[in-house]
């Protein structure tokens, strides 16, 4: 085989413990802040990419979707799932792995665990909302859902944007409990509460992740006060939302990519043509953040392919001459593109 | 970790060179027989399954595509590239993998390459279709092309149909002496022909797998005789076609999935309800298939992910207690759901 065919028949595999090697390796803070920045780098970006709305298989207990996108140079797809009940079961709920190739090729470059890179870069997207749209001296968080995206989020907000309290509620105070108890030595001021009330008292950012698959209302609209940055994120199919519609309805809403957002977002509520500002446009500058100290400034986030391009990109970048991957057999690759059939044959 | 969740962690991964050993563990014949059967199976049942037409990402180059399906229980995908230009650079035109998860959890339990299993596939769906449609007498075909899927072809027809002999013709005389060097030992009467009209002389079956992006005539209408069955397999995307016209209007023409073949395939060289028939009513017997003597029948093949699905779902089963893959650390798996945080957090 020549030097060259070899090298592309192998693809470099990141799993689940090489990913967590790799985040202590450069640092959980600085990750995500590392990855705040190359999804800023693509958002500005945007109009580069082949966008499509995710590609869905649903049944009755839960969905299993394809998130591709490419920037013409490369191409990237991510699996993930999305199964309420898994945790019950004692599995996850969101599962995912994801691949980057080259176009010039259609070579795949990269495997890689997702579940914690969704999460690590889930926490980041909202960070880089925060950022652009939050008023500038907000440093106390209330984080509304304990479950899995949690601590993340948090890690992320002090990373990216400086915050330093954070308001903790969740429906269960187990989930409470276990989050104040990860987050003990992150430099966080922590402040458990028994309410949503509670929680958002005094709060500037407001983040939601919570995980049922009903029409849900966490918070009510007499409980936001004005000028807060709330970051919507558990509300990420048809039939999930976290938010009374009013609330949607006092804010000004930014969303990743509208076709997706319009069905899996909060604005799923609302009617078809309700105002909401791309969030790309405002990082590069064509269209206005937060205009006012008064604003209720929504992100409506749902999650979108280009956000794991972004991150299947970074990791791509970090694992270059360190042992954080295996190499995997996964393309074939005979001396003659032709000969296939001999490729098998001679390994017999 | 409890014992199921460390189970479930792992995925079941199949490299190329375990995919060979497989193949050769089974037997190639036998592979592509059962592969036949498999395909067979799901066809008959086609109702059941999620359709949706593939998912691509074009380039000037070439084209990466995903391609899912579900029955329901099981949900399976396939990355396929398409750059015929890869060819000459020493690469492959046509790689892939493929994923196959349980529907009910979301969880992946097999990672498998597919540049060979797509091979394989690819030739026992043909021998399929050729089975329902060929005079049952037609033991000779004419194999046009003679690339990385032709010997392929070849075998899956003699496994499944009996074909006896094979005619071959290629544009370069170098792909035909390839082809038989590889088949000299399969138990077949090897014919090379110069030109395409001496190849198909007396040949009951005509299979076209040729590449090159282009509309392309390998085969005029004057060439083709009464009562032959082809499968045109090569054209497989917009722009790229294999058959005159004028063989397409003469000929019954048998497909997978129309909404695919309407664009892909050699209809669509034709009117947009151009009739035809879809192959999985023949097989299940709500269709009629060949229906005289002197009718020409053209199975427009053009690879649709129910076949991937049965391949997959093929290796799957066949693989258990076998040391034919690797586990592959694909899944996060947390003691408590909940905290993948703490996962990470502890594994510093």
């Amino acid at each position: 085989m020549s030097l060259k065919a070899s090298q592309l028949a192998m693809v470099p595999f990141v799993s689940v413990d090489n990913m967590m090697r790799l985040v202590h390796h450069i640092g959980m803070e600085r990750f995500m802040a590392d990855l705040a920045q190359e999804i800023e780098a693509d958002f500005a970006r945007w109009e580069l990419f082949d966008k499509t709305p995710r590609v869905g298989s649903h049944s009755e207990v839960g969905v299993i979707e394809l998130m591709p996108t490419s920037d013409g140079a490369l191409y990237g797809f991510k699996y993930v799932n999305g199964h309420p009940k898994n945790m019950k079961e004692g599995l996850q709920t969101v599962t995912a792995f994801g691949v980057l190739s080259q176009v010039d090729t259609g070579y795949p470059i990269l495997f890689s665990e997702m579940t914690l890179l969704t999460a690590l870069r889930t926490a980041s997207m909202s960070a880089v909302a925060t950022k652009h749209l939050a008023s500038p001296d907000a440093k106390t968080m209330a984080m509304i859902g304990n479950g899995a995206q949690s601590e993340f989020q948090c890690i992320a907000q002090k990373a990216v944007n400086g915050v330093d309290t954070i308001r903790l509620y969740d429906i269960d105070s187990a989930a409470t409990e276990k989050c104040m108890r990860n987050l003990t030595d992150a430099g966080l001021t922590l402040v458990p509460c028994t309410t949503p009330e509670d929680a958002i008292e005094g709060a500037g950012i407001i983040t939601t992740a919570t995980a049922d698959k009903d029409m849900q209302t966490i918070l009510t609209d007499n409980m936001v006060g004005s000028g807060v940055h709330i970051n919507a994120i558990g509300g990420d199919c048809p039939g999930k939302t976290e938010l009374h519609r009013d609330i949607v309805a006092r804010s000004t809403v930014f969303v990743e990519y509208p076709p997706q957002t319009r069905i899996e977002g909060e604005i799923q509520q609302m009617a078809p043509d309700h105002p909401i500002t791309e969030l790309w446009q405002v990082i590069n500058g064509t269209a206005k953040g937060r205009q006012s100290a008064s604003e209720i400034t929504l992100f409506d986030g749902v999650g979108f392919a280009i956000e794991d391009f972004s991150a299947l990109r970074y990791v791509h970048s970090r694992i270059k001459d360190t042992p954080f991957y295996i190499d995997l057999d996964l393309i074939a690759d005979p001396d003659d593109p032709r000969d296939l059939f001999g490729m098998v044959k001679r390994a017999q």
